[in-house]
């Protein structure tokens, strides 16, 4: 492990990252990638069931096949290591008593609680698969994981690049799984030493995208996060047409 | 700001994250809920088009609602804050003229660039729709912002609770966009001080849920990383089926 007192702190890490298209050829040291791995799959999951997966693609080979499934992109085929992130829509049906062992063993669930957690588990899938979303649920897990990629990276001063610009059969291609219908991408992150400096581009006004109490109604510092604050709308805050229409 | 250096760093926030389901009453004090919003709305996007928002429930008849919305459970009424991640699936039609504007004045986007940019930001969203992966895209969009959340308010010493158990039509009526059939509810996220302590359920071995080059093929530490090895299977690498069948 890392020292990791000499890591960047999270508001650092999150505030120093940009998407970076162009990369060194410089490889990931193994004990820092694997590091990277490990607190990527620290990442919740519904349910814990870990319904999403990390392939590493830094061969030749995988990198001209991510090359031809993004369309010709530069930075999979520069960077020294893609990670794919791989999203099961139908791991919960499978054996999860691995799991449910671990968990005994740190002590951190009982075998009662384990009786009525694989339960209300296996309830809550099938209701998703009835309203046809068990993907939406199992990309959402995949992109956590990715995000937690993304900022481990920008804290150990790697640069990646969220892409949502691929084919997903040829990506499942590249990665072996053509014919798997119960697994979907769900993101693509090159990661590496960054051979270009990007500048922020910038983000909406605070009060544009975050709102208090109802959509719409501009969040003002000042104004709320205490629980005797109605969340309805003050006379301070915006209109919700003014954001609303955004 | 808070005084960033007495923050946690990332892989500290990552490790000390468990997610809580009962909280104290502690209100967030409004500096660092801002912060912390802020920094959830740093987090990247899809072309940039910010299609994510975040409603912030903290009175009584907001926590009255979200306690409705998720079947009476217990940390949307006990936590101080609970954090509402919105997607919009139609933001990309809408006049994203400022957004270009910040970009253009912060010297990360020149003119060429957005002429080139914002066609093809258009073209990606056409595809989109017609695949009918536009509410997919933009979940993911709000599941990165919840994430940064997250991890920014485990860096704070704040707990919270990803969660996926919430009727949807319940939880838009509670803030306001019953009639919006452009909105998406992507998570909400209870956030406040903890009011129980949480063992670590644990993960699966690393190998189980990171790959080598080919889904299914365990990542070794040491086998990989660098662009010079080849993607493909080695006789180290766990076989495909030991891995792919959990």
């Amino acid at each position: 492990m890392f020292n990791e007192t000499a890591w960047l702190t999270v508001p650092q890490a999150i505030r120093a990252r940009r998407s970076i298209r162009h990369y060194l050829p410089d490889p990931i040291p193994t004990e820092q990638l694997t590091e990277l791995l490990d607190l990527t799959l620290e990442a919740p999951s519904s349910w814990n069931v870990q319904a999403r997966s990390v392939v590493v693609v830094s061969g030749q080979e995988g990198r001209d096949g991510l090359a031809w499934a993004t369309g010709g992109q530069p930075h999979p085929q520069e960077a020294p290591v893609t990670l794919v992130f791989v999203a099961s829509s139908q791991a919960w049906r499978e054996d999860l008593s691995d799991i449910y062992g671990t968990a005994r063993e740190n002590g951190a669930w009982n075998d009662q609680f384990i009786a009525g957690f694989s339960q209300a588990s296996l309830d809550f899938h099938q209701d998703l698969e009835e309203r046809e979303l068990l993907r939406e649920y199992a990309i959402k897990d995949a992109v956590i994981a990715a995000t937690y990629a993304m900022i481990t990276a920008a804290s150990m001063g790697l640069a990646t690049s969220p892409m949502n610009g691929w084919d997903e059969g040829k990506v499942k291609k590249v990665i072996g799984i053509e014919d798997r219908d119960d697994l979907h991408i769900a993101m693509l992150l090159p990661v590496g030493r960054a051979a270009e400096e990007r500048r922020h581009p910038g983000r909406r006004p605070l009060p544009q995208n975050a709102f208090d109490g109802r959509y719409g109604y501009g969040f003002t510092p000042g104004l709320t996060a205490s629980p005797a604050s109605t969340a309805s709308a003050t006379a301070s805050s915006a209109h919700p047409d003014t954001a609303a229409a955004r």
